[in-house]
């Protein structure tokens, strides 16, 4: 992996004089479209002169941007028609819509998809109108954008997206804009280390651009302000080949962005050739473009005596005072005319065939590439059948397994059977999580250095198809990026840590909720989110690894795309998961610690319960026929042991005592039916909770959260346990008393809210709390649990 | 900034035979330490043959990189000696708190802290037991560990928090051991760019130890597996002058590191000196060491065929089987002898004084430091009259300002009175969010390159001290590093983006927790975090950046820690602020919006409001002295304003209507006091919301969140409504309607609730439903809101 010599492809000039004269016209037609879209709702080809009236109340946009996404844009058009090339593009810089947006309509995709915004003058009028205005689009690359993958509402993913894209695609190369303020954020400059994961033979390419346009909404960006060299250390040490495109004169830059391109292009198929004539993948030294050029490129060079172009003042919208201030509204009027709209479009207001032909056609448009709808290109995944994976249970709760070792194998199994569209996701913990049969199909992505200890159990290959790299970030983004393009994927991680990635769980729920409402829009395969090592079994990692709450953040966004599954053992965990990777448009979020757990279904009786979603477990119930003295609920593998246990117990104590037993998998059964499509109906709640029996429902999570959903329940009569916050080092058995989850708190919970226990209860609440604090002693002193507790089965 | 040679400095011998072999011995005796409390509860010394009743029964804890870290450590101790440096160090790695407890014991603070955990052999017994076991201590350095302000139960923040310990401490110099597994995340990966905000005038050092330990869980690190060239490009591109020590032999490495960590201090002094020297401040080129060493240096190289040292089956405990297994036992002894425990501890089981010398003295000693306490040196801040700032209020609810503009005055003035121990910390958007009044007395911190148009409004100066960059993470991380040092801060960002530190919130929250129970850790400055931009005014942004959720994050911690605040209007925020910034040991979320406000209170009143935390708005309520028909409730700016102009139509429609008008600000006085120390009793709760009155609750944030605090009161008569995750490109009032937060929605929600109203109220209904479906309307022409709503004042 040779590192080469960084060049600014400045002499070259691969355009001849038409070439570069109809590419530049097409920019200023691009350009044009931009900024008009910032300000125009009425006049949009300036056939009139410009006055007030024509221009948007509210001036709203981001300008800054525009110019060199549409700059990198249809510099990768002219290789896409030279060489037929495959590509998608992804603007990670925020609020750069204009300069995506102006391609998207000039290629006439915007059309197509959107038959009211035609080509012609009331198209661009409707066109330019509902650009940030109420009831129209936003100024980021939203869903609602042909050709879009990645939104950037939030800066970051747009690297992670590009390479999620790329796996498994090798015909695809990914353009991604990457803006110099989102570079600077974690997400980002750890992303770039995906070059390390991009398999030269099976994956397509990433051609990442960044953008330093030097400035955010009012700082410089940092990698615009360090030396050239720093910048060349810092890409080549990432493991790229750098080259930089520098300046402000168009006609310069349009020559050398068109000679770097075509260089990296020819990088890219000559690794890739090399690569899959030899049949051996290792890890290449992709080339990568820093286009440097201003913020606000073309834009006004100053307005009120204050610079703009290259200069933050030009982020959002350059003259900002055109309703009141007569010199901007003629300052804007020169600029746009400055772009020369009459020559690039006829008189029914269509761009003329000159430069309508610079665009690829059909789907080698990037904004029709069917990559960027991956929907359209998603294959159902061939599934095993995972009653294959289950396990024999004669009797429930008289045995145990490790709940997500089955699951490794199903995974394993369905690998096998999707050897191009179905990858694996974790960070460093597979083999933890017992997910590790899968590497009996495929070991571990590694293209780096190899050592001789490699060999022994590092389970490491350079064609494994696992993906494990110590980011959330990366590993999120690269799932959303294969998802988003056509594939399925499964992701498994700690539970503590998948807050790490909240704020990307909240944006693609928010994607996906936008991409209900687009019927053009296929849909795509779930998010599948095992979250596993929970707060529960912390034996040795202690209170910072002990935060159920990404479900209290999973429920906040759409009912139309959000799952939570609780499966309390190995088949209902099997059950839920094969529902899981068939379902599309969802993240399913599955809740399963790793450990060794007590059994509780066969079957039959798991794939019913799970289809179900919950329901009674009449084998520990004692209410045969009547209503019960109270409900018991688990929710939860751990929480439903003790649930169990408390009933035991009860039982031993209370003989006559009516217990209705309950298991809960899929949460947002809890909820009312119009609130979420998995909600359970009043009536159907009514009979299964009672409507006014006290109702002790052990939780594996926040408490809280089970209020949330049940508030409108008639049955007021809840009372929750889960988490609340207590912990340290502790068994488990202690942490789950410290937390009230534990059987004994439960016994003592029935016990205070059925009346007639309350005075016959005193004398076991006490013999509970004595074994309570008996279970601590012992604890503090073993190190561990009794064995009695640890190794509790059902007595019946 | 020039770059020099990146040297290995291996033919270097700065150690004399006898401070070679001291310092080796020390390290004996720290890897003796961290092997034994790994496995012992008994026979600490090994003074009897090592049997399996001295091993604990559950074997937990980390030994991967324990060795490499008590390497580091020990060498830093030997430069603190021979230069009187005052230093503290932060272990990055996850779960290498044994390489960091065992020279914390041995020079004397850990008895010091902990008196029963002696200096001898039962003190060395219990200091072993309690590790990794139940109701002792975890195996992160936890607030527990003196010396610690970095757990690193959560990876990624090390480098972060200790440039945050760095500022403003000119004489600190920050040793950081930055794992290569943490180094792949994305917080870390960015962190390292904070060396462009280190002032090396008025801040101190950070000498990061990069220790390319080779593995994570299951892996090889990427950091370890690329070239040295790919590695010193990196950290050259990175603005670091990285110094390479590599090997295994640990004679050639105790010289090695002690000449590379001698030409990092010298460096750093005359860095610091030439900078001081000259009054100039500009970027330096730090330096920082690359520490390749094998994981379980020093354990065993086998364990059963398998290669243990320098592999990832070092990680955690080497040998799993000693239970079971005689030859592994056997092993076992064998490795913790080769430490020579008899030669390092004397008859009574206390380290030898010739290398108790070794040791650094007092405060010097890292453990001791107190900035690794920093409340020991926590000034409270000198606070000017927040009343200064507040604005005249003649009549509630008839005027308009921007409310977090006067705070960024009251910014100012403390920053202009706290010249050394106050910062305040933004991801570019301070001016964005109104608070540029500070940008008088403070600039933004540039260290990096400058063009002429900086002078331009930039508003940056070598010497600012306002903090920001594109990464919230980095920005958190160095907000806690200050405050976890003694110093104090604020810090504003977007509401949907705060997300992106909610990890960390919740690790600082568990830090917080645990430090509430540890009386020898004094209390620190709170963290200070304003939440702008909110989720009702993102008319250009849409429906990204709409999200209130951080709230249901916050309120799952700890109720020692957690403070929520929705301030109505420019007088309650800067009473909150105030009250705020004097705190302790709390994280302070304020929820207020930057745009143009309605405003309510005068002075006297707000502070009265918020001292009370809630209360009844006698002025906007026509309730007078009896018992209302309906409770109105606003909590946050925008609702507040549109339930009270609900309550003006309702007025209109209703003469007679006995309308109580609650605002809250202290969001915890929701919720039980027996629950949260801000909880309301239920008797004050009852008599200001009744026991059965409807409450229409208009809340800011997810409506859930008001249930979820409430659920335990008496008043089940409890209808919210927030934001439900619809929106887009909106208006103001239109995203209200949306979400049903609208003076509309909520006349009608009264209708409906008020059983009297229900049949008579039926042609005001309709009209409210026309009135909205009207300004919808508007909203789509106009690209704005009607003048009336937007302009909205108190009618009467």
């Amino acid at each position: 992996m040779t590192k080469k010599n960084n060049t600014v492809t400045s002499t070259q000039t691969p355009l001849d004089e038409q070439e570069l004269k109809q590419l530049h016209a097409y920019w200023c037609a691009c350009n044009y479209l931009a900024a008009a879209m910032i300000y125009l709702q009425e006049n949009p080809l300036l056939r009139q002169p410009l006055a007030k009236e024509h221009i948007k109340k509210r001036l709203l946009g981001h300008w800054g941007a525009s110019p060199g996404l549409s700059f990198m844009y249809i510099h990768m058009n002219r290789l896409i028609n030279k060489y037929d090339l495959n590509s998608i593009f992804l603007s990670g810089p925020g609020h750069g819509a204009p300069g995506v947006l102006a391609p998207v309509y000039l290629e006439g995709t915007y059309t197509e998809v959107y038959p009211d915004m035609r080509e012609d003058e009331e198209g661009l009028r409707r066109f330019f109108k509902q650009f940030s205005f109420p009831g129209g689009i936003g100024s980021h690359c939203t869903p609602e954008t042909p050709g879009s993958i990645h939104e950037g509402g939030e800066l970051g993913y747009s690297l992670s997206h590009a390479f999620g894209a790329a796996f498994d695609n090798p015909d695809l190369i990914v353009t991604v804009a990457v803006g110099d303020g989102e570079a600077e954020t974690g997400p980002l400059a750890t992303a770039w280390h995906s070059n390390k994961f991009l398999h030269p033979i099976r994956d397509g390419a990433v051609l990442p651009i960044l953008h330093l346009n030097g400035y955010k909404i009012n700082n410089p960006t940092l990698l615009s302000r360090i030396t050239g060299q720093e910048l060349e250390d810092l890409f080549s040490g990432y493991g790229w080949q750098p080259y930089f495109v520098e300046g402000d004169d168009p006609m310069v830059m349009h020559q050398q962005m068109a000679a770097t391109m075509e260089r990296c292009v020819s990088e890219i198929q000559s690794i890739q050739q090399q690569a899959r004539a030899g049949g051996n993948a290792s890890r290449a030294r992709w080339p990568m473009i820093v286009l440097r050029s201003p913020k606000g490129w073309t834009g006004p060079k100053q307005v009120g005596g204050h610079k703009v172009e290259g200069y933050w003042r030009a982020h959002q919208v350059p003259l900002a005072n055109v309703h009141s201030d007569e010199q901007q509204l003629q300052q804007l009027e020169q600029w746009l005319k400055s772009y020369q709209p009459e020559l690039w479009f006829d008189q029914q207001g269509k761009l003329i065939p000159e430069l309508k032909a610079l665009a690829p056609k059909g789907l080698r448009r990037m904004s029709a590439n069917p990559h960027a709808n991956g929907g359209l290109l998603r294959r159902d995944l061939l599934m095993p059948d995972f009653r294959d994976y289950m396990i024999a249970v004669t009797e429930p709760a008289k045995s145990s397994a490790m709940n997500t070792k089955p699951l490794g194998c199903m995974l394993r199994d369905i690998m096998r059977l999707n050897s191009n569209n179905f990858r694996v996701f974790g960070p460093d913990e597979n083999t933890s999580n017992k997910l590790d049969a899968i590497y009996e199909v495929s070991k571990k992505l590694w293209l780096a250095d190899y050592k001789p200890e490699d060999e022994q159990g590092g389970e490491l290959s350079p064609d494994g198809r696992v993906l494990e790299m110590l980011s959330e970030h990366t590993l999120e983004g690269w799932f959303e990026g294969y998802v988003l393009t056509g594939r399925h994927g499964f992701f498994a991680t700690y539970e503590a840590f998948v807050h790490v990635i909240d704020s990307m769980y909240n944006q693609h729920a928010k994607w996906l909720a936008i991409c209900e409402e687009l019927p053009w829009r296929a849909p795509i395969a779930s998010i599948n989110l095992l979250i596993t090592s929970t707060v529960w079994r912390q034996d040795h990692n202690g209170f910072t690894h002990q935060d159920p709450g990404f479900l209290d953040l999973v429920v906040n966004k759409s009912p139309l795309v959000t799952r939570i599954y609780l499966p309390p053992d190995v088949n209902c965990l099997l059950s839920t998961a094969d529902h899981c990777l068939r379902s599309h448009n969802d993240i399913n979020v599955i809740v399963a610690d790793k450990q060794m757990h007590v059994q509780y279904l066969d079957k039959d009786a798991a794939i019913k319960h799970c289809t179900k979603g919950l329901g009674i477990w009449e084998w520990a119930s004692t209410d045969k026929g009547v209503e019960p003295d109270v409900v018991m609920v688990g929710c939860g593998d751990i929480p439903t042991k003790e649930a169990l246990a408390a009933t035991a117990m009860l039982r031993e104590y209370f003989p006559d005592l009516k217990i209705r037993f309950i298991n809960v998998v899929d949460l947002f059964r809890m909820t009312p039916a119009e609130e979420h499509p998995h909600g359970l109906s009043d009536s159907d709640f009514d009979s299964l909770f009672t409507k006014d029996k006290p109702i002790v429902f052990n939780f594996h999570g926040y408490p809280w959260l089970i209020h949330r959903l049940a508030y409108r329940r008639a049955n007021k009569n809840l009372h929750v346990r889960g988490y609340i916050e207590r912990g340290n080092i502790n068994t488990p058995l202690e942490l789950a008393i410290d937390n009230q989850i534990d059987r004994f708190s439960l016994a003592i919970d029935v016990i205070d809210r059925v009346p007639r226990l309350q005075v016959i209860g005193a004398h076991a609440k006490q013999s509970l709390r004595d074994k309570q604090i008996d279970c601590r002693h012992y604890a503090h002193e073993h190190g561990v649990d009794k064995p009695e507790h640890n190794n509790w089965v059902w007595p019946f």
